[in-house]
């Protein structure tokens, strides 16, 4: 079983809900990695019976802590319509004192979705076709302890963390980078979910300084189908993300996922907390 | 009283739940305008007596149309933390046969900020000032029934409406507009919230073709405090709306709004469903 799959498995416990349990091989600093913990969310209705149609759009709140072990996840469909469907996700936590928490929400809007005339404003942006290689050492100790990396091969185009962590101001908070599951895995909807949240907080770029940073609520919407993934397969994505503001603790940033064929797969946005 | 202020009028039914009217003065189409659900369905967040901090980020989603009439909604703090505080808002109307449904629903996250080192990524773009000015009248029949349209004061500079419904494909989704009350009232956060919804769909103005289209989610992140809301009084906002990808029944924006001098107000993204 490949180790993204065991991270977002979910046994189903009472209707509407599922039982879950955290993942090693996606641990970040004090609780499992963003991405996926929305593609486990993201995986309650992936596997509710009474699913209609795919994934259109996720936001995810995270609220607290995910403590280490099992979670619960209760996903429900609060109104279903012909061609779409609303979903209301909350998952359960304990907290260090052993009381039930609520460590993250989520809405999630399904859809059945039709041939119609298609375009797009934003093309992917011309780069050199990905060439695989090993790892280049991450640029500062805090990320050798963040297991979640090492699930992910990361070519970076432009943007990468800087070299030096000099405190000097950047004016630049644009990133772009080829990436696919580090153990070859087809893609899908729920492992989209988590590539999108691949991205650095800019902030670490724009300052060249390691301030505590992390995401408090993440949106995505989905433009592509099951099908139009699986033809992806284990092939690169490439990911875009630019900041656009940050200010007195919060800063955000919209991202774009595209296939190497130049298909738009994804489009985020999220607001990221900082110190400092 | 202001129709603002009436149009998003809440009294308190029971513990986490109020009651509220639809309004005519901001109707739509086969609803409310997008932007005043949203705005009371923040309102029933600023009103509430357990509330933390300062709104800031909001997703809706438009499940179904409201009823003319009297609708309910529920707004919970599912999780209070030492900074923020995380809500999910529901929004009960009846449809055509008489049953309940839900007809929307939001998370929202509020937050105490404090001052950090703050910088933007995208300056409002450079513009001639606002000169206020009659209404010019709307380019197409069908918004001519659009009773919200007559509660702001829209000055556009760039991407209007198209003058020729031609079905010709434009290549630039971009619009650029100073908006603000017609009848002036102060900003705040659920006007902010309101205004964040002005934008005409993008497919409008890239195939000048009037195909039903309509927000599925919305997003924002404030970006600013109360007061410094306050201090923008009745002046116009610079709104910014450009879309991303347009693929199989759905589309995608985002935008960004700015006060006069250039504070980022606010940074949006919505999804939206189109037909043909």
């Amino acid at each position: 079983m490949h180790v993204f799959d065991e991270a977002i498995a979910l046994q189903p416990v009472a209707e509407h809900r599922f039982g879950g349990k955290t993942s090693p091989a996606y641990w970040n600093m004090v609780g499992p990695y963003g991405g996926i913990t929305a593609a486990v969310l993201l995986n309650a209705v992936l596997v509710h019976p009474q699913r209609l149609g795919e994934p259109l759009s996720i936001t995810v709140n995270y609220a607290a802590a995910v403590a280490e072990g099992e979670f619960t996840i209760q996903a429900t469909p609060v109104q279903t319509n012909r061609s779409t469907q609303h979903w209301i996700v909350i998952q359960e936590s304990v907290d260090a004192a052993g009381n039930k928490i609520v460590a993250s929400t989520a809405t999630v809007v399904t859809a059945v979705r039709r041939e119609t005339w298609s375009a797009t404003d934003h093309p992917a942006p011309e780069v050199e076709a990905p060439i695989a290689q090993v790892q280049a050492p991450r640029r500062a100790p805090m990320f050798e302890q963040m297991q979640w990396c090492k699930q992910y091969e990361m070519l970076e185009l432009h943007g990468a963390l800087p070299h030096d962590w000099d405190g000097q101001e950047r004016t630049d908070s644009r990133s772009l980078l080829w990436v696919r599951d580090a153990q070859p895995r087809p893609l899908d909807f729920a492992s989209l979910m988590a590539m999108c949240d691949i991205f650095w907080p800019r902030i670490f770029l724009r300052r060249a300084l390691q301030v505590p940073a992390g995401t408090v609520s993440l949106t995505v919407y989905f433009h592509a189908s099951a099908q139009a993934l699986a033809e992806v397969g284990t092939d690169y994505l490439l990911a875009q993300a630019q900041g656009q503001v940050y200010r007195n603790n919060y800063a955000d940033e919209v991202a774009q996922v595209w296939s190497r064929a130049g298909l738009m797969l994804a489009t985020v946005s999220q607001v990221l907390y900082f110190k400092q």
